[in-house]
């Protein structure tokens, strides 16, 4: 996560304060990561599948640039790039995006193009190459609408892992599209109050979505457009059938998110699903049917949840739908023994977990109550740690992209933001 | 298990081969135990299950008595009772079975004459109390057919332990109804082979199950009748729908069968499982669907090794569904981390287990292939018993209920029926 400290938080406040306002036209979004809480893998069947935003984000610093340049900086995977814009004004022609209302992902030939322009080997699926390729097209769709190559700094960090199925790649394209927009004036720039954000009115978190999902289907081919709706709308949505719908009424969850770092394939597993399927219809078929029911009986109890009906029953039963699926999970094949040991050692505090995503290794979330102890979580997330797995205690359910004043920022995000270079 | 070692074993051959002359008329029966295979629980909602008979016996040794009495000596339980038949006379008109071919079950009127002769107290529910009027309503219907109380000494050991869902009480209700039918002529005395046992004819058979099912009712109150059936068929049964329908074309397996001791009550798990269909039915039924699948595919498969086709490959599939079935017994409620452990420790020497029975505790079978190496099964059997745990290597889907010659038995049975004590 590489977290850098500055221990003078309060003079880095004051000393930084003039990068960060309004009038320096500095913009400062966030998008969540997300998680499934139920329904992975029965989603590829037809099935419901539950998916929330998680309270792990991706910051994106956004600052005009006294210099005639356009600046990506990328420090989690250390991109650092440096364009001038006459460089970048082939971008016009080549994307050639005439309705900024109507995005669209890139044809082949377009592909090639940045490709080419990036100096980016055909077939790179690396994440520093998709990072860059998707800027660029981004950029070349939204901002050059106005026939100009705007100069910019942007930085974005985030929080999230990269490649463990917490959706870092649409909250990297949700923060690009937002910034790009907002920039462009295709979206409006709201002012934030000075210790709070700010969202979109829901026409423009409309547009944003669209474009991030263009970011996706450049970076992962065929995405079902999930993740990069949650990184734009947060909460919890509803995923079936291709068809994607924001609940209502939902609360925030308490979680422990853990990374075993055990890596895994998606595509092998998703497979592996499948041919178990095939082998054995009569028998998993109605263990996805189990699962659909899981994620609507979850729909069910997180509404009672909201309006505080019986909390403590309907935790209880928030945990017995964790095992229930857990075991399913393992049923049709996509368990593992890093999993297997992450609910073993949780189940020691009495906390229940299963894995999401997926699954294979990858993440695991564990359910906490609003009454479990700090102490009983530093326990467990001491437990996880020593077996060598990332942990986080953190919340699940919270709001989607965001415009922040510096102020309503964590410290240790606002250190990371403010503490970075400016335009050079 | 109590198994007394006999070191002169040849001696106590020659020694003891007076008593179990045919002209002396002394009957050696045994009948296996019983395992669930696949179908445990949901069977109680109407799905299939396999019942499967387990090498692990109970043994019965009938003599004469050359005084005129009637013993009955348990060794497992410490019963040892002798009566005259003249004590017994009242059988006759109490249990008044005029037709040995039509079992029936005692009423409340004969049970409260057999408890008030025995002099047990009205809802004693031990296993003493009811092994000893289970064997007085047996002996009192069916070898009183003759108008005579004829003398007997009867010794029943058995290798099952008891209470432990393995169908100990079935087996000694088949082994005391198939003596007593031998000896009142009801059915053939067959003679075994020296070195062999034999069996009887399917009619008889019948009769033996029918009565042992009279003996399981006493015993039990409202048995499924699935023990008693493996008993006497051996092999494996299908039971569906109140209806038991013997496999033909099945392979005997090789397993471990381990005792966790963790005591249950199967009456609650039962009630624990119904209370979760009926908290959560739309996602518990498909479980139980599956567990049906399950059965149904674990029949298809068996037949397909009994022809001896591809055998590899079918082992495989049955350890696909002992895991899966193991996840779905968890889910519906009946796991115990007692029955986790078995299957983490059978899992690290590649061996696939599962409960069987109840659950909650209780018993767990493992399967071994048929090319199982003897110090992987002895490795496993022997962390299995480092936790405690009982643990035997055998046999299931051998032969029912069978009258051995003394040279067939084994040696460690041979030991205990030819030491123990003749009719005194």
């Amino acid at each position: 996560m590489n977290v850098r400290k500055c221990w003078n938080y309060a003079a880095a406040y004051e000393a930084s304060s003039v990068h960060f306002t309004m009038a320096n036209k500095t913009l400062i979004i966030s998008a969540p990561g997300k998680v499934i809480l139920h329904g992975e893998h029965a989603v590829v069947h037809g099935k419901v599948a539950l998916a929330v935003s998680l309270n792990l984000k991706t910051y994106l610093r956004l600052q005009p640039c006294p210099d005639q340049k356009v600046q990506l900086n990328l420090p989690n995977i250390n991109v650092h790039l440096s364009w001038k814009p006459a460089a970048l004004q082939f971008l016009q022609s080549a994307i050639d995006v005439t309705d900024v209302l109507t995005p669209k992902a890139p044809n082949q030939e377009q592909m090639d193009q940045l490709r080419r322009f990036a100096g980016i080997p055909e077939g790179s699926t690396d994440t520093e190459s998709l990072s860059i390729l998707c800027f660029l097209y981004l950029y070349g769709a939204i901002s050059t609408r106005n026939g100009q190559m705007p100069n910019m700094d942007i930085l974005i960090w985030s929080e999230l892992p990269i490649g463990a199925g917490l959706g870092s790649s649409a909250a990297y394209c949700v923060c690009l599209a937002t910034a790009l927009l907002s920039a462009s004036g295709a979206i409006t720039w709201p002012v934030p109050q000075e210790y709070n954000s700010t969202r979109w009115s829901e026409d423009e978190l409309e547009l944003i979505n669209k474009w991030a999902f263009q970011g996706e289907k450049l970076i992962h081919g065929n995405p079902s457009g999930v993740d990069n709706a949650v990184g734009t709308w947060g909460g919890i949505l509803r995923y079936h059938a291709g068809k994607i719908v924001p609940l209502y009424r939902v609360p925030t969850l308490r979680i422990l998110l853990t990374n075993t770092k055990v890596p895994r394939s998606t595509k092998v597993l998703v497979a592996g699903v499948k041919d178990k399927l095939n082998k054995l219809p009569s028998i998993i078929k109605p263990v996805l049917d189990s699962i659909d029911a899981i994620s609507c009986e979850c729909e069910r109890v997180l509404a009672a949840i909201a309006s505080s009906n019986a909390i403590d029953e309907n935790y209880s039963i928030l945990e017995e739908l964790i095992d229930i699926n857990q075991h399913h999970l393992n049923v049709i094949g996509v368990g593992h023994s890093s999993l297997d040991r992450l609910c073993q050692i949780t189940a020691t505090y009495g906390l229940h977990s299963k894995l999401t995503g997926a699954g294979g290794g990858g993440c695991g979330l564990t359910l906490l109550r609003p009454d479990t102890s700090h102490s009983v979580v530093e326990a467990a997330t001491q437990a996880l740690k020593d077996f060598g797995y990332d942990c986080w205690e953190t919340v699940i359910g919270g709001s989607g992209v965001s415009l922040h004043s510096p102020f309503s920022l964590p410290k240790d995000i606002f250190q990371i933001l403010c503490n970075a270079k400016n335009c050079q």
